[in-house]
């Protein structure tokens, strides 16, 4: 087992090649650590910033073995990693975090939400069904219009239909493969906002000023940070936060969204276990970014600050709107990232800017 | 010949792969290029960072020419890159950045200084000497205490002495290995400053504030920036640097180590064509540091802000004082930059920190 706090010199691990994992790379990076790289795709962004990448499937035993014989701490930057993976690290030796039991509860919307209102955390109402039988009684009894969603998989808006009326559920049912689904009570919310926080190996938690964040077609658009907020909600989401890390044992950086229901509450949309999009203003707004602050709460080191120094408007970069970074760079105020994708897929994400004022 | 800008996805190559290409490199990565790096160390810090490693002296023409062959834009972390490897590159199509008037003056101390006089940058009075006689005559001629440095090579207080009179001059002209030397006019400073400055390919100039450092034994020990100067002695720094910048046909950032004497002139000590220690202060005080600076200047960018967000003082950490890593990633207002250098040597640079205050 690796002897924590992890030293600066050894390597953390990282399922998942993606523009999360290169950004956790350039921040371990900074901290003076390797990175090795597990993703199937070769040319994988973050494997072109780590000293060892080793291309295969992430079930894969033998590369697996690889990244545990040179990674001692090994984190991922998506929820869907297979539970056997994780179980063959652990036993090779690996500290992995965030451990299994985020996995389970963030790789399921039945779990998911199950946990979070045992955990004091409200949500909207749900049902569960694995059949269409009992779709049609799950929009029952939540009520309709309800938002029908595959319970495992599934992100950016996809596996999830819009049933308007109890009779269209069976048919949604069938569109979504005829997977197990949960079926979830319209949100009539005010805003949508997102909390990042982070949980260290001693426990201690630090949570980032919230974020407002507008999504279209189901993937983000953008985020205002700190949001406007009153201190009641802030207060909430900071308790929500901490009932969800404590309650998970967590270790990490976690993104939570939120509803904002008319008079102030909270409810917790879902969670990503994981670096999330929604605190990308953090590099330019906090001193001590979600990246960084992840590496650190993975290698047992003592969390940093997460108060703003600025207010950030940070901007995803869709498909062929990075080839705007002419423009973005001659922005005295806009902070440029970019993933180095090959392929400008449209709604790929392919950066994000940052556009820093005064707090 | 590389067309510019250089897109986001194509590769720059970096000569050296130290904590400045290192840091260079995470910078690149950040605006989406990948980096290709040539160092003869295989374990180099800034190779555990980039997509390509090439392990081979810098006048290794096979490792050039592979470079070249990914690279189409090629800058170096540090000055005795050799002319013939520069011209090979240049041969082989890959636009190197600072060009080869920089790096013929940053090689040699005589022909240096004799550029900054050339171009209304003042410095200390000096004299050269080839022979021990020379060497001699050049002492009397400063006028003695004065400093012997060897022409060429020479870093961090290596490759020079303090002659006390013109007598020890024979002798010390001996210890240095009877290589041309420079002798160099004691300077009576009060403080010693120092100014990071970039120029882009369209000739845009952008000057950070001044900091002022302490060396020990001849090597950084703090800065702190933005220095408390006086306008008069800001607008110098700043008229100093574009003639320099202007008069090199400059691309890139420059370092340029400064003497503030009583009265508030300003001399020129040497000069760095490439990013600076006495400029990592701008990472954490500066919304675009140096590094990211660098690679705008060199890829055909435009160029970022310099104005200062915060006041940093930066310490660097030399041996095993970066053994205090835990400490300082506990304490808030302090950022933490590590090498990731295996062998904790004394006096090697192995990390830096920089603390951050408010303005």
């Amino acid at each position: 087992m690796a002897d924590l706090p992890l030293e600066p010199g050894q390597t953390i691990g990282i399922l998942g090649g993606g523009q999360l994992g290169r950004m956790l790379a350039e921040a371990a990076s900074r901290l003076g650590f390797d990175v090795a790289i597990l993703d199937p795709e070769p040319d994988a962004p973050a494997g072109r910033v780590a000293a060892h990448r080793f291309v295969a499937g992430y079930d894969d035993p033998k590369a697996l073995a690889a990244l545990a014989a040179v990674a001692s701490v090994v984190t991922y930057e998506f929820e869907n990693v297979p539970a056997a993976a994780v179980a063959q690290l652990a036993g090779m030796g690996a500290l992995v975090a965030p451990g299994p039991e985020a996995l389970r509860v963030a790789q399921d919307r039945l779990a998911e939400k199950t946990f979070l209102n045992a955990h004091g955390a409200p949500t909207v109402a749900f049902a569960a069904a694995d059949s269409a039988e009992a779709a049609v009684a799950a929009v029952e009894q939540v009520g309709a219009p309800a938002l029908m969603k595959t319970r495992r998989e599934g992100y950016d808006g996809k596996g999830q239909r819009w049933v308007e009326h109890a009779a269209d559920a069976a048919k949604a049912f069938a569109e979504l493969g005829g997977a197990p689904v949960i079926v979830e009570a319209a949100a009539a919310f005010e805003r949508e906002l997102s909390v990042i926080a982070a949980r260290g190996r001693d426990g201690a938690i630090a949570v980032y000023p919230l974020a407002e964040n507008h999504h279209e077609g189901g993937i983000l658009r953008r985020s205002i940070a700190p949001a406007r907020v009153s201190a009641a909600v802030a207060d909430q989401a900071e308790r929500i936060a901490a009932r969800i890390l404590a309650g998970l044992d967590y270790v990490g950086v976690i993104g939570v969204e939120l509803f904002e229901m008319a008079g102030g509450q909270l409810l917790v949309n879902e969670i990503a276990p994981r670096v999330h999009n929604t605190g990308h203003w953090t590099q330019d707004g906090c001193d001590v970014d979600q990246f960084e602050q992840h590496i650190r709460a993975v290698a047992g080191w003592p969390l940093g600050p997460t108060a703003a120094v600025a207010r950030v408007e940070m901007l995803n970069l869709l498909g062929d709107e990075a080839a705007g970074w002419r423009r973005f760079a001659a922005e005295p105020e806009t902070r440029l990232h970019l993933y180095g994708k090959r392929d400008a897929k449209p709604g790929r994400k392919m950066g994000h800017i940052n556009r820093v004022k005064g707090l």
